[in-house]
């Protein structure tokens, strides 16, 4: 027994690594989904307007259509009266061509009758049986939304890797879009592995732990635009680990294992790897969640991320929420994310390790977590993680500070 | 013909009145949930730890569970030989107790065994046969969790209004708990009046538009924590929409009609009010969304928005979203979607009414967005909106704006 780290890699060599590995072999693919359940969703392609709108002149109000000419002079002293020929709702439309001196009634969002160049306003008219008064000289194209004004067809409607929110979905619902192609989220299988974890509505036994990584990493894949399932837990045995491995390998595009990967007693993951696939990496030089795992099996990629929570999370955040992020269409990471802040008090760091601190944020502090690395409320607690390079040692209290905080 | 609103108020009158009825006709509810499915959902209740984490005294190393007085004065030079008489792996345990210069091999994650308490790490130590060699002394409690460090039984855990992230769910997970109250979405029913109105799946017609609001509202809802139900269409039609409203009533908190508000030709939703429920406000002193309309009926609230999409969205932000927020458990108005920005150009406003101008933000400035009223595109650009009090008629170029952002 002793610990063995073959492959073991750098911060940043790892990242470069599992990107590469991720680009290598990943595309980005799309999927059609109704424009209804859209909400959040990635835009695959550009989308262009496929209709002009509005696709007819437009009255943008309650009204009468007349032709313009016809009110020049008009003034409450000095009204000018027309004829009533028709009368238009929106939904319907006239069928009459107006002839000089002639006016049709017109509701909001009714097309505009033939003839007719303007509307005028009900505020400022009056109707009489078969007669219309109007009081105030109305210009040409007043309150009419032309025809293609607010877009035409085939122009640029929304960009690709648009998130679509609600108002980009009214955007694409007044085209008579109902199908849209979205950047489709890559599926990924969770597997817990330790013979001490418990599913959650066991009862607790002693020497037994609930798992905790399933539904965390599970939700964690969730919050980068993937599709997490969970495989459930699995024991600590070469045989039962491999079976459920091929068993997710058909169904998913990526497998995240967590527990398992240390170099005593679990390591079962790399002798899996080792026989039915290849380690690419074994062992990564941080803190915490050195002996993280990645490989791949018949071209896809196996993820062993440690057995502790703390570790698992962080370790999927700075390792793999990029890349899955970015599967998804979305940025690698979300700027708004990161920020600055203030150290609360002195942090340490192990010599010759990258290292990533839990801190919660308190009135523009960043208050470091103190506990074991094995502590859950240390995760109850924090809102993100100060990263501290390798050559650091300690920053001191008061020193500004980058905080990734959490997907939430 | 003319456009009356009785009942029209001012917007922070208006905002009072609709916060008012919310809270007199609806309390936030709970529903529970797998915690597995929790992913952004909102606790409903504080929840205290149910077990001690850990449920046992946990080795935090693969090494040797030693009594750490055996251990004293151990080094490179002269290692101290201990009797290993068992080994215990995570999930199970030792039966033994044991004694003076006896040890037990032990993986992370196993329970200590009766008789250590400390646990030399493998690193440090050596085993041949059943002799093991320890290199250092090891202090009591060295590598050991203590049962309940992390968090003792019945102690707070997470607070009522958690919003869900990964890391909390895991911390649930840790508990055991699979099963979790939450605040309960309110089930709001959507309707697109307008005889104009198409589905975005039918050809369209001259006259026709393609409905925008009954997909951009119902996402609007799912924005704020509710849960939204498509009714559809509906003419513009008295006896139509009276019976649509009565069948979403059956299955829906609230129901959020759209056009058919105007006091012009359509205003058919008012007469419905009137006749089987109650009319509390129409119109709203503000531009745009004129006529808005609030109601209720069968002590449920029905909110006639107007038919003009960007109005409809600008309307369910500023007066609907915080209602629906807040009885999700959401805060009213999320403190990071109000951003402050400089004007790139003049802004103008209509005198005696608030104002709600959208803007697109870029490089930090706040750039008008100059459409009618009507235009589908100034929701494809906006980024959100700036409130324009109604003594101001005009904000310079240059001068320091509030942007309120879509909900994305």
């Amino acid at each position: 027994m002793g610990t063995e780290f073959l492959k073991i890699k750098e911060v940043e060599e790892a990242g470069k690594i599992i990107k590469e590995l991720f680009n290598e072999l990943y595309t980005q693919k799309s999927e059609e989904i109704a424009i209804e359940n859209s909400y959040k969703k990635v835009l695959f392609f550009d989308i262009k307007s496929s209709i002009n709108l509005p696709p007819f002149n437009r009255s943008l109000k309650d009204g009468f259509a007349i032709n313009s000419k016809d009110s020049f002079g008009a003034s409450e002293e000095t009204p000018i009266s027309l004829k009533c020929i028709d009368s238009v709702e929106a939904g319907s439309f006239s069928k009459k061509t107006m002839k000089k001196g002639e006016c049709v009634e017109i509701s909001t969002g009714a097309p505009i009758p033939d003839g007719a160049d303007a509307v005028a306003m009900v505020e400022f008219s009056e109707k009489e049986e078969d007669d219309v008064f109007l009081f105030k000289s109305v210009a040409p194209n007043d309150d009419i939304a032309i025809k293609g004004s607010d877009i035409e067809k085939n122009k640029l409607l929304l960009k690709k890797k648009t998130i679509l929110s609600p108002d980009k979905i009214g955007v694409l619902s007044a085209q008579g879009i109902n199908k849209i192609a979205i950047f489709k989220s890559p599926i990924i299988n969770i597997i817990s592995t330790g013979n001490e974890l418990l599913k959650e509505n066991e009862e607790i036994k002693y020497g037994k732990i609930y798992d905790v990584n399933t539904n965390a990493i599970k939700n964690a894949v969730i919050s980068c635009g993937g599709y997490g399932i969970a495989q459930g837990i699995v024991k600590d045995n070469y045989d039962e680990l491999k079976t459920n491995i091929q068993k997710s390998l058909k169904t998913s595009d990526i497998v995240i294992c967590s527990g398992g990967t240390s170099a005593g007693v679990g390591d079962v993951l790399r002798h899996v790897l080792d026989d039915i696939g290849e380690v690419i990496i074994h062992g990564i030089s941080v803190k915490p969640g050195k002996p993280t795992i990645i490989g791949k099996i018949d071209n896809k990629i196996i993820i062993g991320l440690p057995g502790n929570p703390v570790s698992a999370l962080i370790i999927f955040n700075v390792f793999i929420a990029p890349n899955i992020r970015r599967l998804a269409g979305l940025n690698e990471i979300e700027e708004s994310r990161i920020v600055t802040s203030t150290l609360s008090k002195r942090l340490h760091s192990s010599k010759g390790r990258m290292q990533y601190s839990l801190v919660k944020l308190e009135d523009k502090l960043a208050i470091p977590i103190i506990k074991d690395s094995g502590a859950i409320t240390s995760l109850a607690d924090a809102d993100g993680y100060v990263k501290i390079p390798k050559s650091v040692e300690l920053i001191d209290e008061g020193e500004e500070v980058k905080v990734t905080l959490f997907n939430d």
